[in-house]
């Protein structure tokens, strides 16, 4: 069909309200809305299947705004298609408390997939949709069946394609051939600093290109409609790879400011907002100004949207009826329930079972539930063999034609592509049938700090395998060390950061992260093996905290995690031979351990006496459970992990001496209150 | 000159000493020397220009190893030409306390460059040093006098390829089309997790080619010096293009299992090491033995770079005849001294100047700094006009032919590349004549992570104008809002992160990041405007932290940062309504506060009254300067900064109430101790 006056209307009335709305806000970004607005009508109305009702119809088509910033271009879409989103909302475009806040977020606002707007994210996440669209499509699709068969779009931007997440993620998608992801490219010559060819003079298509992608350069992207629908079709046409799309605009069309960075991220000025309205027609006396007209158009789309929703669900009942088990599965894994006693294959360990590696005690865990959860999504940054994040019997994740995995496979070797991993994983996780975790070193959990913040943001479910999680990897040195990453971590508010101490509260930490589904978790895993401890339960590690070794008559509370609370245990016996009583207990996740009423707290680290942190990364933030801190507030060193503990002091004698000190040095102090004792409250 | 039997059996000398101390260290990654020997033995004997007897030569040809796992190879090299590295730091290779460790620290060892092992780094490092050496030789270079002429040389993986950090670098290498940059890419096919047709198959030279570098193949890595060599030669031959040469090698050569990842990263076995070295012609009972024949081939070229140095010492010695200025300068920049004076360009305020936003503050600091200072090199990650990098006048440093600025210039545009700008950061630092400093928002700092610990670790004096630097920011939102970025960067070792309050604390921030040579400086700024302090002096901030407002009967102490103490210092007439008295300090950097004596720092935050800290962050960490927290452990919102400032209760009322709840729940702890106070020290 022939696009008429009526599509231009709709065009410029998404325009307009992006004028409009940050000239309302006196702040925001008009410049992308207005010059991508022909695109974004095209996909929507041309492309898209969707459900304004049912913001999360399962076999929906995905749109990804990358430059999260021009915000206003999906907002104003989804007001207009009729999605829970009233003019009020926008005209209350980045207040406190609305649903159109000044970067798309996907929790807050219905019809918003991901969480963009910090740049390379958004083109990455949709990767991981892409991904988990190809997984459950060639699980769950049956002769007859085509039941997960979306596509997901994206419009990325100049500044999307500089960030390296991106690159990342962009040659992992070539090179699985992902054929349901297309890309449009706002290639409009203007990032904030001014023209791209300050800065950015590569050929993108021709990178694109060298990644495996399928390329186009559509040159109008300003009257252009037939030419970008037929490059759409002609993408959705190549199944084997996934599709970029250059389409050159300008960005601000319509203003006077158009194609300058002028108009990039600041409202238009009154005069000029009044001439872009009279040039598209409109009132300049009216603001937020919607056409019955424009409602109509994309009200027919919106129930055809319906209608597709209606025939996909009677092709579910049909589905039902041949193929039971799938249907409930898929249903399971949609409504975000795990099976029925799964967590009856956890293991279990006693004291008297020998030392492992935690990181060996995660494979044994993900061995033993990984046919128990299908969603279950695993894969590594090519540390596989470090990270023990495979399973026996795993089938890679890849293109059919590669002969070495298929799209049923659920082990993905991401590379050496950290950040990216993140991102895609956000993208999995928000596809909607999956639980993804990936494996890396815990010291380069940190190159994807950019993704993992989003994680906690977006409320992701993601599970990071995060090995050689201190000083003791031992030879491989400072670079590999991490001092800082779990402060880091920590600070991160809904982030579960956990660093079990043995094998049951390695259980525990997969416990948790399995049945927070809305929570992302970085499990911190040691190379070298750790003692199975005394009082150590999945139902006390569970908890985040607990004690280890109690005593009535203690001097001093030990509170460590991981690694160290084996050799604070071991410090008690050196304690002991001096005639001094000590209590230890174990941390292992702060986030959980916070949650927990202050009376069980309380249990665990009482007032009384003196409490001494353990731990072999920076101190920061350990003053919150304990009175003295004793950790590693320096880079670390290179060599046998043992030379390294002894270097440092981080020996039983090392650690007596130091409680010791901390007896000494709070015995005039009265009362000595717990340090969870507070005057005040934190408002969340 | 042809490749005689002694190059072979230099070469094969590397691979032995490579297998001998993964051996001896039980630990290790053999595969990368065995298979880059042959291209080491090529760049070194027949291109670099070095002293082995001044690593620092100024105009030495740079290395890098980017796969800095394989630094056995590098170390061997080391050893042979004569560097201060003996055969027993060979023997102790991963050892503790070694100038071996397990991936190169540039600190650490006489002849590494920069720190590498993390991927992606050491070839962002090196476009870092490409752009230092054409920045100070289009400025100081003169007809007749070729001074700086140097070139890099990198040897990079599979895994450094792969990283988003190296995409950002090579992008933006191209763009600046640094002819002075070449990188040879061992193309072995192999990577952790096995083939590279997992995860890696995208064609590495084609994306090369789109970023605008020159490209070439080199297909016989392990027997083709002659074509390597002729590669090199091409690749010096193009001046307008940094050259990446792809190497085809065999991982592990001359291993039983050459070619498969079971070489990469663990000793041979050793009925492998012996056959290596049957196979090589070597005694296989004999460990570390090197012939002097090999010495003796390596010393000639040892002598030929110490004779090259003589040559260049006697044309800086006419150089200095002719242009007395540069000569004079180049010698104060190599060894780290300011001008005399600089300081006293820093701006001074007192309490009656208007209010005004630290970002802009920080813009003044550095046009009244910046001509003084020419080895001060700036940028941004295309945000210039929201950091305020820029100064007036400033030159862009682009490619001449560019048209948009030349060699010369001072201001990069990096793009929006932030990992890849903080790794290109560590790469100007480590080149020796200029203190680079760059600007995003304090949020995507984050983005960096792996080259901000990097900084840190090797030492890097690298300047982050990290602006935007809260909820401040207002209608962005909770994804442009830093919450944890702040305590991650104080966990970070030899890190120095400034908040400063006002116009005197940010001079002092500069003072200070201007004068740590060897550390790296984050200076957090406000986009809104903060009010001059009272008690504000650069004398004072530079200590890291003072009193802003003192009070001998003080109730409570308020310790706050940044922003914030403003709204403290208001808080005090609340509390005084209430005939409540209070003192408040300002904390602008911890890591100098942690440096005074502890009698100053005593005065600051006493004994006897509680302390309450007051910042809009994570509250991790602030225990150690606090008895209670007042902070943001939840992500932020978006609309205006002044909303998000009340919602969150950040108001001279919201302090007072908590300053209150302070006070009412320490009375009855006796005695109140400063939280300076600590049982025992921590190791450094
Ligand atoms: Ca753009
Ligand atoms: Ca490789």
């Amino acid at each position: 069909m022939p696009y008429t006056d009526l599509d231009w209307k709709a065009i410029n009335t998404i325009r307009v309200l992006a004028v409009d709305a940050t000239s309302a806000a006196n702040s925001g970004h008009p410049g992308a809305p207005m010059g991508l607005a022909p695109a974004a009508h095209v996909v929507f109305q041309k492309f898209m299947t969707f459900n304004p009702k049912n913001p999360k119809f399962l076999n929906r088509d995905r749109f990804v705004l990358s430059n999260g910033h021009g915000c206003m271009l999906h907002y104003a879409l989804l007001h207009l298609y009729g999605y829970d989103l009233s003019i009020d909302d926008l005209k209350h475009f980045r207040q406190v408390g609305s649903k159109t806040p000044g970067h798309p977020e996907a929790h807050d606002t219905p019809g918003i997939e991901v969480t963009t707007g910090p740049l390379g994210q958004g083109v990455s996440n949709a990767v991981g949709i892409a991904i988990a669209q190809a997984q459950a499509g060639a699980t769950f699709n049956k002769p007859g069946f085509d039941l997960l068969n979306s596509h997901t779009y994206v419009f990325v931007g100049d500044g999307c394609l500089q960030e390296g997440v991106a690159s990342e993620a962009a040659s992992l998608a070539g090179h699985l051939q992902l054929g349901n992801l297309i890309v449009i490219y706002d290639d409009n010559h203007i990032t904030i600093d001014g023209d791209t060819n300050v800065s950015f003079t590569e050929d993108v298509l021709a990178r694109f290109e060298a990644y495996g992608w399928h390329t186009q350069w559509v040159k109008d992207g300003n009257e252009g409609l037939d030419d970008l629908e037929k490059a759409i079709e002609v993408a959705k046409s190549v199944k084997n790879k996934p599709s970029i799309i250059k389409l050159t605009t300008i960005i601000g069309y319509g203003s006077l400011q158009q194609g300058t960075h002028g108009v990039h991220g600041s409202p238009l000025k009154p005069d000029d907002a009044k001439q872009v309205k009279e040039r598209f027609g409109f009132d300049p006396s009216k603001f937020f100004d919607v056409s019955p007209e424009v409602y109509g158009l994309y009200k027919e789309t919106a129930d055809r949207g319906a209608a597709a929703e209606a025939e996909w669900n009677a092709l579910f009942e049909k589905y039902k009826g041949s193929f039971a088990t799938e249907a409930s599965e898929i249903l399971r894994r949609y409504e975000k329930r795990l099976p029925e006693g799964w967590q009856n294959n956890l293991p279990v360990y006693s004291s008297t079972d020998g030392a492992v590696a935690s990181r060996k005690l995660s494979e044994t865990v993900l061995a033993k539930v990984i046919n128990t959860l299908p969603e279950l999504l695993g894969g590594s940054a090519d540390l596989t063999g470090s990270n023990l994040t495979i399973w026996k019997g795993a089938v890679d994740f890849q293109p059919p034609d590669s002969k070495i995995g298929d799209y049923t496979g659920r082990y993905i070797r991401y590379g050496v592509r950290e950040h990216g991993m993140g991102a895609i994983m956000n993208g999995i996780s928000a596809y909607g049938l999956h639980i993804p975790y990936a494996g890396t070193f815990l010291n380069f959990v940190s190159y994807a700090a950019g993704a993992v913040r989003l994680s906690a943001l977006s409320q992701h479910q993601v599970i990071w395998v995060a090995t050689h999680d201190s000083i003791g990897l031992g030879e491989d040195g400072p670079t590999h060390q991490p001092i800082e990453t779990v402060a880091h971590l920590r600070a991160i508010p809904n982030l579960q950061l956990w660093r079990p101490a043995d094998g049951n509260e390695c259980s525990a930490a997969y416990y948790v992260a399995l049945t927070s589904h809305h929570t992302p978790s970085v499990l911190c895993l040691s190379r070298q093996n750790l003692p199975q401890l005394e009082n150590s339960t999945i139902e006390h590690a569970m908890k985040g905290g607990y004690v280890v070794h109690e005593d009535s008559e203690a001097a001093v509370t030990i509170v460590s995690t991981g690694s160290e609370v084996g050799i604070c245990v071991d410090a008690i016996k050196t304690l002991a031979a001096e005639g001094i009583k000590a209590r230890v207990a174990s941390l292992p996740c702060w986030e959980v351990f916070d949650s927990q009423s202050q009376d069980y707290k309380l249990s665990v680290l009482p007032d009384g006496v003196p409490i001494l942190s353990v731990e072999v990364y920076s101190t920061l933030g350990w003053e919150k459970y304990s009175h003295e801190q004793f950790g590693l507030n320096r880079f670390g060193a290179s060599g046998p992990y043992k030379d390294i503990y002894k270097k440092f002091e981080f020996t039983p004698e090392g650690i007596a001496k130091r409680a010791k000190a901390t007896i000494d040095f709070w015995k005039d102090v009265k009362p000595i209150r717990s340090p969870l004792k507070r005057a005040f409250t934190q408002l969340i």
